[in-house]
């Protein structure tokens, strides 16, 4: 029999009418014949509750008691989807991420899932359960519980299909899908019927907030095929697979925008080697996330180096970037905070020339000043002021002709 | 060093500026040089919450996902709890019942205590932590999640004072003791410096909120030392040990009410040997605790037996109860959930005749009808009409002379 993962994240188990919503959808996959692993995370704003509790208790509380806090969120939903799904005269049983085995790192609030034990599974499937596993969390060989950090849910979903070779995996969330940018802020803004991996993981990784990169990556190095449908209603949603179909017309697949960080710049760096591997490896032994990197050459002997670290990890950051600084004799820092970055992002673009030319003259065009540029084969992204992000995007996002009833997108 | 395990309900808890006060006397019993372990329950309401949310989704919650749901409360707390030691200081880990190794067996929502591992307890209390754990909770040796019942955190905290053989095991509560009755109901209650464990099991049993009878057992059994006391003041509380000093001179030590059985009474049952053992073996088999029991002869060859169970069993019993009776070719049951059920308790009543007969003396004279006596040792209950319950109360607690400013009790 075939296994199917479904994952429901919180805006689809905000209250308990939504998660006997989700049961209905659960059970109803279930009588089609499939074998159904549900991954659900917390209630609606139950992680946000837990989270002011803590700061309520302190301003720097533990990351091994934040996970002992937060981890309750999702077991939680799990304890009343499974009663839910038992309502409706379906055999189910709800497990945490360490009861059913998930083994992650020591890395407390942004663990790595190490490996997933089959063993639970197997055996509740057999016995005609519907397994409903808690999302997010896991436990060290040592049994600490563990989160995983953003995206939490949809790492432990893809991890257990690929475990478990399941025919597909079900990201449910409140939306219809994966869009060509942020719908609440470019109207024309248009579903996306099917996305290669590489560039969802790039519209991932640059604040499309549909499904965090780690997953993709996760999916990609094991063809998952991910879905990502609404439990709002029946739509079809966007697969996320290895090839997206007709791939060769497609130049610009989307356009994101992402506000969550923060721009560090480490001036007058001596300009010798090793000096780059020193500063990024001291941030990594911080656990500090850096996204961008760029490096200026600015006079003989001296460089400025700048990166962006997510906003969330920027309290860290600041703690340790002096020590670090000092460490690599850097003359002195600065940080900015008002900062965004929008991106453009498509496989198409890799054989395709101008593209750069097209979106840089698409922001000068509304005087839109570029303080950053990243590029990679399938995206090229520009760090702006945080308040020219949302007209960035719908320039962009008409200047590649991404909009409703185009009809096919043009190459240019 | 000596090992001191103190114990916090809910309404120790109830918010996060009462796990504030929770740390700092947590920190000074530290500070004083013992080790210390801490059980905790769920924050105030948080038990409720979640049941209330189980009862959105469904009447008839499978027992297993009941003890997921609900353990979530306590572990919240001692994540929080850790986050308030930790910040004044003092190094503290949290534990979560399976975590440290607390094994039950497999009766879900009321689970007994197999036994402890002391291994996680050793290695922390070694490393110089607070060691805070999730009371009310364990898990099966194949690591399924359980509860233990009403109490289950008084039963934690005893259970590992015993096991890790504590100098003491203190219970913070919101009152400042135990009482000779419920001072909610009569204003004359006296707080008792010193009671035996025999007359604090009965006081339990009868209905005395401070403590659930199971955990008293347990520390009779293992002679495990035990206060009472508030955790809002320095009041000394009542200590509860093997003997009460000067137990001679004291007759009845207190005086409970029960509001929480309803009677069932199975009539027209064979007079025969087994009948009896058969039905409460039934009982016990469906898990049901049976609390009063009494057998009354009507007429030839028939018998009709009445007990009285907890009203939050009262469903299950319901449940089962007319397939039992049929089992027993009993002509019949009815059911009162209107009654109380009022109890005087005291080692001293061994020795002394009378103490019953004041007791119906003093009910009789307030034309309070009696429909069910049982007896021990040390207690007498009497089953009454519910509404005559807190007027009972007060007239034993008169008869007896229990009242404040009395100074000491008169044996009758």
């Amino acid at each position: 029999m075939k296994i199917i993962v479904q994952k429901f994240g919180g805006s689809s188990v905000k209250n308990t009418e939504r998660i006997k919503n989700v049961a209905r959808r659960v059970v109803a996959t279930r009588r089609k014949g499939y074998h159904v692993v549900v991954v659900v995370s917390a209630l609606g704003d139950t992680t946000d509750d837990l989270i002011t509790l803590s700061k309520e208790i302190t301003d720097n509380p533990s990351a091994r008691e934040m996970d002992m806090l937060l981890s309750t969120g999702e077991q939680i939903s799990v304890a009343l989807l499974a009663m839910a799904v038992q309502s409706l005269g379906v055999k189910a049983i709800s497990f945490t991420g360490p009861q059913v085995g998930i083994v992650t790192d020591t890395s407390h609030t942004r663990a790595r899932i190490k490996h997933i034990s089959t063993q639970k599974f197997v055996e509740a499937l057999k016995r005609g359960n519907v397994v409903i596993v808690a999302g997010f969390q896991g436990e060290t060989e040592e049994e600490e519980i563990t989160t995983l950090g953003r995206g939490g849910s949809d790492l432990t979903a893809v991890a257990i299909a690929s475990t478990l070779k399941a025919a597909a995996c079900e990201i449910y969330t409140d939306v219809d899908g994966v869009y060509t940018t942020d719908p609440r802020l470019v109207a024309e803004a248009r579903k996306i019927n099917r996305i290669s991996y590489d560039e969802m993981l790039e519209m991932a990784s640059m604040g499309a907030q549909v499904m965090q990169g780690r997953s993709i990556e996760v999916a990609k190095k094991y063809d998952v095929p991910i879905v990502v449908r609404s439990s709002l209603n029946n739509h079809e949603g966007t697969l996320i697979c290895k090839k997206a179909k007709a791939m060769e017309d497609v130049l610009v697949s989307g356009i994101a925008l992402a506000k969550n960080e923060v721009k560090v710049t480490v001036f007058g760096v001596p300009d010798k080697p090793g000096i780059a591997a020193k500063l990024f490896k001291d941030l990594a032994d911080a656990h500090i996330n850096v996204d961008m990197i760029i490096q200026n050459k600015t006079e003989t002997q001296q460089t400025d180096i700048s990166f962006t670290v997510y906003q969330d990890e920027f309290k860290q950051t600041e703690k340790v970037i002096g020590t670090i600084a000092k460490g690599i004799n850097a003359k002195g820092i600065t940080i900015d905070e008002d900062i965004a970055k929008v991106s453009i992002v498509g496989v198409g673009m890799r054989s395709h020339p101008g593209v750069a030319a097209t979106m840089f003259g698409a922001l000068a065009k509304k005087r839109i000043n570029i303080e950053m540029i990243a590029t990679s084969e399938i995206k090229i992204s520009c760090v702006i002021k945080k308040d020219k992000g949302t007209e960035a995007l719908n320039v962009l996002h008409k200047a590649f002709k991404l909009g409703k009833g185009r009809g096919k997108r043009v190459v240019v």
